[in-house]
């Protein structure tokens, strides 16, 4: 008996659909992972993950596992014991790098927000200059336990003029908005392959610029971690291809495949993609006096965090859409459980036709659940607007 | 341009050939790691797991890396700082083992053998009456750098005898030769999925038992790896279904189908399959005066570490069969550079045919790099062993 799984339209907060040519690349037979095709591979890998980071950065390749082991592959290799880390916190992937960065033995400075909202960038200067000298500031781009997007340049800016590194999480923003690593002056950023950049889940795209890899080089202990310690995984990717760990072959075509769809798409253009179905959902969903939580003029284009309307069932939504229509979007986490949906719409989910489909989708639900719309106006409202009326 | 890697008949240490169902299996479409079908994914894989491992372990699962991040989540887990480890090394993966411990802040106590050897159990025994009391004794079952088969048993009594964990690697053994878990009285095992379960390369099944499990929860300090902590893994895993991370979907499809395979082939009839091959393949060898490294009665079904002849060109021969005949084998690591081969008979690679097309291929391309043979011999010799002869 063959794997067959239920056909789904993936609108959560990831995994997300995927092309068939990834989807094929995926059930390609295996190379062993020392064979001169697949060291082309992974050169044509880190080539085009440079152009998806828009980065220069030597030290760009995709670590063997996946987004949560990106994030604790730059805490581990940047943090010493003792050493201090200024964490931004606005949500649960804030969060998960405080206990990270614990977990290194550092001493961690909170900067908080709202759930929903952004850091100022005024409460990062006043840690800066009250922690004593920080290593790191770390900061979530793209919250998505909360649809919030982190502006970065200004603080860029204060970190680097305190000297001390920064590392931003990416991982529902590569490939669906700008991620300006060289511009923005982000010494370290990491990322998943199923969110906006549309591959499986099992990857961690990321990049260490020239001061975070001279850290690196300047580190008095062995970074805690065997499994993503860096300078070593850097000489397996690298020219001298020093054996360290095997490579998941198939989720290396994978990534590939994505990565060569994306050159094809154009940044840009799969920027610009992003924003139309983003602007056009939320129109759909205020013609039928529904709103997102996260903060205007800082919601994200890839995931949408919707609030829930008073009254209304959560779980019962959810189910009806994945029962009825094969369609899953996620719920909200820790604070916001209940009060919130999330609705990606990364990669090869953002489609115009997947954005008629969920407005539908819950016109036909949300009724049943008790909450009274006027039928055919989400749908109406994101087709003008996606019509450019 | 979609990927088109050359097609490899994988007799190297790793990856082997995957089965069709597996590819297509990788081929499915994605869904939700929360989706209730994924959830019934989960459960038949942990289903399927005891029965391969051979266990009752309620924690039991892969670990969402490859078999590194395996070894490196049995001792991050069990290991505190200032306890100590017992490591047994007779090949790399022992002196990973050793890296990775001390890594944990533990006391490293070394029990040595020369590569191609095994551990002696008295080398154990004297190593726990000296060190103190240990929290650790690990071994590797199966040494993919040497071709050694170490036996288990009457180490395992010794070691439950001082109180300690017995933490098994069984990356290249276990579904190709016997891993009795709980007979044999392990206490943490970690496997890969690339070698004899013939799946890709990407997850680390592994098992803890109720000892191991009683050091997780008795633990005085946070497990130093995030990724790689047993306690929210388990839950994620389990029936709470704690989010940690998005598990790969995809290799989990692969997992799955191939543990399938597994099933209805017979863990019993596939061991034999393992130890018919081998018994075919040392006997061509020899039939051409060419003899395994490691010690005898200690030769791995799954692994065959050749002796290169004096004279003959490692690197030249390996590119032969790779380029004449796509077929890979593996050099040898660390002080076997260029004195062994690394051939592989695992699972899927483990055919009558792959045996044949081996001995053929080298009979065919040694000549030319100035070994001279008697053509024939080797598949003369392995083809009636094949016959019961």
């Amino acid at each position: 008996m063959a794997i067959v799984p239920p056909t789904r339209i993936l609108l959560g907060p990831g995994p997300s659909n995927v092309h068939p040519r990834v989807l094929r690349a995926l059930s390609m037979p295996l190379i062993g992972h020392l064979d001169p095709a697949f060291i082309a591979l992974m050169e044509e890998t880190k080539h085009l993950l440079r152009a998806t980071f828009r980065t220069a950065n030597a030290l760009t390749l995709p670590i063997s596992a996946t987004a949560s082991a990106g994030m604790e592959a730059c805490l581990v290799n940047l943090l010493e014991p003792g050493e201090t880390a200024i964490i931004c916190v606005n949500g649960v992937f804030g969060t998960r790098m405080v206990d990270i960065a614990e977990r290194c033995g550092a001493s961690v400075v909170l900067v908080e927000a709202p759930w929903g909202h952004v850091i100022e960038p005024e409460a990062v200067e006043r840690a800066l200059r009250d922690a004593g000298q920080a290593k790191v500031v770390a900061l979530v781009h793209a919250e998505t336990s909360t649809g919030a997007w982190q502006p970065l340049e200004e603080i860029a800016r204060l970190v680097r003029a305190a000297d001390a590194l920064f590392v931003v999480d990416a991982v529902t923003s590569l490939g669906g908005c700008p991620v300006l690593v060289d511009q923005w002056m982000i010494d370290a950023c990491y990322s998943g392959t199923q969110k906006c950049l549309s591959g499986p889940p099992g990857l961690s795209p990321l990049t260490f610029g020239p001061r975070a890899v001279e850290a690196l080089r300047r580190r008095r202990s062995k970074v805690q971690s065997w499994y993503l310690d860096l300078s070593m995984i850097e000489r397996y990717w690298g020219e001298e291809r020093v054996y360290h760990h095997t490579a998941p072959i198939s989720m290396n075509y994978a990534l590939l495949e994505a990565l060569r769809l994306i050159e094809e798409e154009g940044l840009e253009a799969r920027w610009a993609r992003h924003e139309r179905h983003h602007q056009a959902l939320k129109a759909g969903l205020a013609a039928i006096g529904i709103g997102l939580h996260a903060e205007k003029g800082h919601q994200l284009w890839t995931l949408n965090s919707i609030r829930i309307p008073d009254g209304v069932d959560d779980a019962a939504v959810r189910s009806a859409l994945l029962e009825l229509f094969g369609l899953e979007i996620g719920g909200g986490l820790g604070p916001l459980k209940g009060q919130v949906w999330r609705l990606g719409l990364m990669g090869e989910s953002s489609t115009e036709a997947n954005v008629l489909l969920a407005l539908s989708a819950l016109e036909r639900v949300l009724p049943r659940c008790g909450y009274a719309l006027n039928a055919g106006a989400a749908v109406e409202a994101a087709a003008r607007r996606l019509a450019g009326a």
